[in-house]
Parts: C-alpha cells; structure tokens; sequence
C-alpha cells in the first residue's frame, strides 16, 4: 500500500518535534500502522534548527499544504483562533483529514469544526491538545467508555504546576519563580494564558464534553489564577495535610455540571498531590472504573509529538476497511514481528540492594567490598547497622550500581563462601525508573 | 441499527460486574457507541447473587452461547486455561468476534488465539487482562504507537501490593498479612500464582509483546515471589531512601529484551513507589514521550467490567465501515449530546479554606464561627496561629465542610465587614479526590 502523505502546518516547537519523530520512528511506526507515513510537505515561516528536513518539499504558504492534492492528513501545529481556524476549515473543506494540537481552536470553535468534518465525513482528531504526551482523550473517549464519568480533575498546565512546587519545596514567592520560569522558557513573556488559569480552562472544556457528552463551552468555564496564592497559604497549607494544585476540576451533578479551574487543596497522600515540577495528570473517575489517573510530560516538542502522531496513526487506520487495517492484537502486525530474544536473566543489568548477615570482626567489610570491586561491581553506599542481639550478627546493607545478574551471582558465591558471613546474601534488585 | 448481542460466558465476580455495567449504562453506552449493546444470552454454571437478570436466557453449557447464531460477540470470562481455550477457539472459528479477561490465556496460548483470529477476519479483544480497569493495552497499542518503547515496569498485582503496603506501613510479617489477604477475600486459597509472580508475569508478558512487537513469550519470563522478604529488609530499604515493590519490567536493550518479575527498591518519590494497597500502576517510556504513568482499580466486578465494555464497544466499533461509526470527536454520538447545563460558580459546592486575619482580642474567632455556623457551614478544622510581628495581626486558619459557593461568599462578606479583621479573607476550594 502507498504511504499516507501528511502535510504539517507551522514547523516550531511540537511541528519540529512531529516531523523530528515521524523520521526518526519511521520503520516502527510502519510496522504498528501497516502502512508508511511520509511528510509529502511543510509549511512554515522559519526553518527549525532542530530539524534536518532532507528533501521534504516547504513552503512559506500553509494554504499550499492544504489544497494540495498529494496530501492526505493535514497537521495544523500553529496555534491560536487566527490563521488556525482557516487551516482546518479549508483542509476540512477539502475532504482532508485533520489532526491538531490546537487547544484554543477545539475549546472555543470546535463545535464548528466537528460539524463540518461530520459533513464531509473526515476525521479531526486533537489528542495533543490536552496534557501533551498522555493519551487522556483516548483514555477517557474508549478507554473508560462504559462508565459514566462522575468527575475529571486535572494538574494541566506545566508552567503552574512548576510554579507552584518551587513555591513550595523553596518557600519562594510567586513573582520570583514566575520570573525563572520565563528564563527557562517554561512560561511565555506573556504568562497570562498560563497563571490565571485560561489555558487549563481549554484543556478542561475538551476533557468534560468528552467525559459528560455536551458541547464544547469554554465560556462557561469559570477561571481562578494563582497569581494571589502566597506561600504563607501553601505552608498553612502543608501543615493541615494537603499541598496546593491548580486543579482544572469537571463534575456531574444532577443540578448540572461543574467546570472550574482555580488553587485546589488535595490531601498530601493522593498521587496527583505528588505530581511535580512541569508534569501533568489527569484523574478521571467513572461509575465502574472508580478513579483512575493517567501521568506524563504535558508539554514539550516530542512528548506533544507523541500524542498528534498517534492521531495521525489512528486516522490512518480509518483511511481503509480492511480488517487488516485494524490495531494489531500486539500492536505491530503480525508479518512484522521481530525476533529480538528474550534475555535469560543472567544476562540482564540492574543495580542491586544486598542484605550480607556478618560476624562482629574487623575486616569484613574490607573483604566483602574488595570481592565486588574484584569483579568490576561498583558500591553505592553502604550501611553498617548495629549488631542484632539475639545472635551477634552484624546486618550490612550495600547499594550497588548496574550490574549484569552473571557477575552478582559470582560474587554473592565468593561472599557466601567467608567464614564471617552467616547464612545466605539477601539480593533485591534496584530500578531508578526516571 | 439493531443492538448487538452479547453472550457473556461466566457469570463469577468479573462476568456478574460486566452484566450489571451493560445494564446500568445501557443508554450511555449507546450514546458513546452509536448503537445499543445487549446481551443475548449467559452461560453460567450458577447463578450471580448481585446480579438481576430479568428476562436474559440463561443456560449452563457454554458452547450453546459460542454455537448460538444470534450472538455477535463472545465474552470469555471463565478464566484458566481449559474450557476458556475452547470456548475462545471455537467463537473464532464460528466467526465470532471475542472480548476477554484471561491474562493467563493470552499469555500462553495467544499466539495460536491471534493467529485463528486473523485467518478468520475476527477480533480478539483483552484490554481487561492486564490492570483491570485501567486502559493500558489501549494506551500502549495505540496512544504510545508513536514510540520505539524502551521499558515499561507496572505494579500489575494487586494481591501482592496490599501485602508489601501492609509490611511497610504496619511492620507486620509476609505470612501474617497474607492470611489477613485470604480472609478479606484479595487473596485465593492458593496464593502462589500472586505471591510468586505468576499472575504478573502472565501480565508483563502482555506488555511486553504489545510494547516491543516480540511473540508472547511466558515460558521465557524470570519470575521472583515476595514470600521471602522480610521487614528488616522494608525497613532498610526505606532508611535508604526506597520502597519496595512487586515490579514487572520490560526492557528493550541491544542484546535483547528483558521480561522479569521480582521485589524492586524504587527511589521512594516515584510516584510508583506511592501506589499502595490493592491498586495498579504501569509506568511506559518511550523515546518521544518519556515517561508516563497509568494507575487505577487493578481487579474486582466492576473495574474489570469496565475494560471488558470498553473491548466490546471497540469490537462494535468495527462491525461497520460507516464513518459515522469512528470514534465520535466528544466520545458521545454529535445527534445525542446532552443540554445538562454547566453552573454558574456559585451553584458549585465545595468545601474551603480560608485565611482570616483577625486583630489579636479575644471573642473574634467566636464572631467568624458564629458568621458560618448562622449560614449552616460546619467547620472542619480551625489552627489559630502566632501573632505576626510586623502588624500584630493573627492569622486564623479554617477548613470547612463542602457549602454552595454562593453562601459562601455571603459568609465572607459578613466577616470581612467585621472590625476585627484586616483586609480580604483568602479562600481556596478543598478537593478530596477519593
């Protein structure tokens, strides 16, 4: 079958990072969609630095890409209501499939969009315009589509959420941090989007029509920023139990439904209370599922590339009704399955927690740390407990850093082997899991 | 379009959840799937106390429902390897698509499964095997399909879980907990299959074919059990910083890839490292994305249900090639969206926090309690702080129980319009997120 060619509009951040990971994933991405998917054109005002674009045909002008014949799939990656909106009608208009990141168009002018795909009978698809990388609307459209959803609560804005954990960890006040924040690049020159709350407002708009069936009303949505919270509240705060969130919050209730963002007390020991720095997280809890929370980067130029890749993969998929054409059963199709072995476990690498019960003597330590070091095995830290009463032994606790489980086992062999070591070493692997 | 028939085979705790979640969210389901879901008939060997199933045929051989022409989907909710195998081969060579939970299934004799599947054109759904109501098969498969996947590490036994959380938090022994799990019903007479990994490697194997496109490969997974560690060993871990938890991993390397199943330390501010009790959480990194996290309801009736629903819609999905059967823009269909109203805030109800600064005299927190107590607000909570020492003002904490935003600010204005008090009175919305 002949690749699908898509188009993207605005080649900045997210549009760099989409052509950027379509290259680079292009054979993976063949073998889980069945079929290429080549960039047949780019429109953008400026090249990006971080993109080698080859031979890919560029244009200064985004209506090229839109009324051009050879593309399928037209990626509009500019943002705002402007020229925007223009793009996705007219792709619309011409029968092509459209895929966004644009949170501003769908929440304010996506009633309209919807419309006119349905009337022409294209896709719109805007996974990336909530929370970046997690695939919340797919959680939340098909994943969770048995349940009626009671409520959708969501850390949604990276720059206030990053904001507000400086705030906290580094007892610095708001207008310090903001001000960092726009060094870092995290937050615009003009943050007002980011700290009164509006952006989260348009993510929030997308996320409770999806979980409660109505249209699209971001101006019903009411919006509180951050910029009045003082770290007198987030330590008052924190001394009753619970951290402070910008929280987009969505609930049903029989009278109606709830659509605010505004400064959330959360008690400490909920997971999304734990959610730091520019990460996102989406709670949704539903009548069957209970609550459910979905975590990841919510923006940035390959963690938002994910998301409108994978729309455009599930727009592929569309574009045919062969039964073949249907998400593999283990995601890649099934004459495209690799052979990469499974590793017997000898052969894998981890960084190990080892218990070794030893006699009270001088020297132990120095022999059990010179038979790791004999095998190239390199100690984190160690930790000398005091003797045990009931038997003498002296607990030593080591961290090690990666090693493959061959060369641990020889080595606890050696160690087991030392008259000054009672009974078997406790081995537990370690997992960094950044 | 007329309903599809579903013929549910198994009517134990996940097949009961799956008959009342059909049920109950009947016209939701239909809104969302653009269709109606019925189910036409059950085969179970006794009947389920929580379920009513009215007028539905019922019969006690499971093969009437796999032979039965009026049933489009069959879902397998036996469990084991026996009778389950054949009733999901023998749905497929009926022609019938099929929707299970059987991780064990899948797991051992998926390839075999798969490969009918596709000689007959038919689907083969089991988003509820791994994780139970979390859609993690759905976000991997498809959400992630951008990535080259390079781990995925999940805390995919909820037996296992509550033991550890249980040793931590309360000190208590391996043994003792598990008998606590026998009797709470989390844990089978035969706990081996949980406490020895089997059940998560059943479950890694899953993931990792689905994130790395390898065959299912369960005889290759190394598995270790939780019965020999210890609360010294709890303990240590977390003087080091770490928690321990039941880990499966998946790793892609050069030379292969890894699939294991044991205790793991992780760095105790993961937010995996904070899953407690019986929950689940799969983390996924991808090249692009990063990391993610995926966290929920890992067993029981009615989060099960929820993945197999969210299959069976999925399912209904491709019974047609009609557009207007894709995934609709706001999950529901557009001709069936709902007028429930969004509130104005002041109809929403939360509970509060508020931050008064009182001149430091006796009687003013009487006054402020007085003020909500006559506007039926009960308080939670009050912390009366020191006096600040550049203006003598004392700052007075409360925490409220959940009111109307309106009486609220009626509340607030009534103590701001007290002499005692110095300027506004803060207030941030409080949400528990049960």
């Amino acid at each position: 079958m002949k690749p699908v060619k898509v188009g993207i509009c605005g080649l900045g951040t997210v549009g760099g990072g989409t052509f950027n990971v379509l290259q680079r994933n292009a054979a993976e991405i063949a073998r889980r969609a069945g079929r290429g998917i080549e960039v047949g054109q780019i429109a953008a005002r400026q090249l990006n630095p971080n993109c080698d674009l080859g031979s890919t045909p560029v244009t200064d002008d985004v209506f090229a890409v839109v009324n051009n014949p050879e593309i399928d799939i037209v990626v509009e990656l500019i943002g705002g209501y402007g020229v925007a909106r223009e793009v996705v009608m007219q792709a619309i208009a011409n029968g092509k499939h459209v895929v966004t990141a644009n949170k501003a168009l769908i929440a304010v002018h996506g009633n309209e969009i919807f419309q006119a795909a349905r009337d022409k009978g294209v896709m719109v698809a805007f996974e990336a315009s909530v929370a970046g990388g997690i695939p919340i609307i797919k959680a939340l459209r098909e994943g969770l589509a048995a349940n009626q959803i009671n409520w959708v609560a969501g850390i949604i804005n990276g720059t206030g959420n990053f904001i507000l954990t400086e705030m906290r960890d580094k007892g610095r006040a708001f207008e310090d941090v903001l001000a960092e924040a726009q060094a870092l690049g995290y937050a615009e020159a003009d943050p007002t989007f980011d700290v009164e709350g509006i952006d989260a407002a348009h993510k929030l708009t997308i996320l409770a029509s999806i979980a409660f069936g109505i249209p699209l009303q971001f101006d019903k949505a009411y919006t509180e920023g951050i910029t009045k919270l003082t770290t007198a509240d987030v330590n008052y705060a924190e001394a009753l139990g619970y951290r402070i969130k910008h929280l987009g919050v969505a609930r049903r209730t029989d009278a109606g439904v709830e659509l605010r963002v505004h400064p959330t007390l959360i008690p400490e020991d909920r997971l999304i209370a734990n959610v730091n720095g520019v990460m996102n997280a989406v709670m949704v809890n539903g009548d069957a599922v209970g609550s459910t929370l979905y975590y990841g980067a919510g923006a940035g130029a390959e963690p938002t590339a994910s998301a409108v890749v994978a729309d455009i993969i599930d727009v592929v998929r569309t574009l045919t009704t062969d039964p073949n054409n249907r998400v593999p059963h283990l995601a890649f199709q099934a004459d495209s399955l690799s052979d990469h072995p499974v590793l017997p476990v000898e052969e894998v690498e981890t960084a190990y927690y080892l218990r070794v019960q030893a006699q009270d003597r001088p020297g132990v330590l120095a022999k059990v740390a010179t038979i790791l070091s004999e095998r190239g095995i390199n100690i984190e830290s160690i930790m000398q407990m005091e003797a045990e009463e009931h038997d003498g032994l002296v607990p030593m606790i080591l961290l090690t850093h990666e090693v493959l489980e061959r060369q641990m086992n020889d080595a606890i062999a050696a160690i087991e082997a030392l008259d000054d070591i009672a009974g078997p070493v406790t081995r537990i692997r370690v997992e960094q899991l950044n």
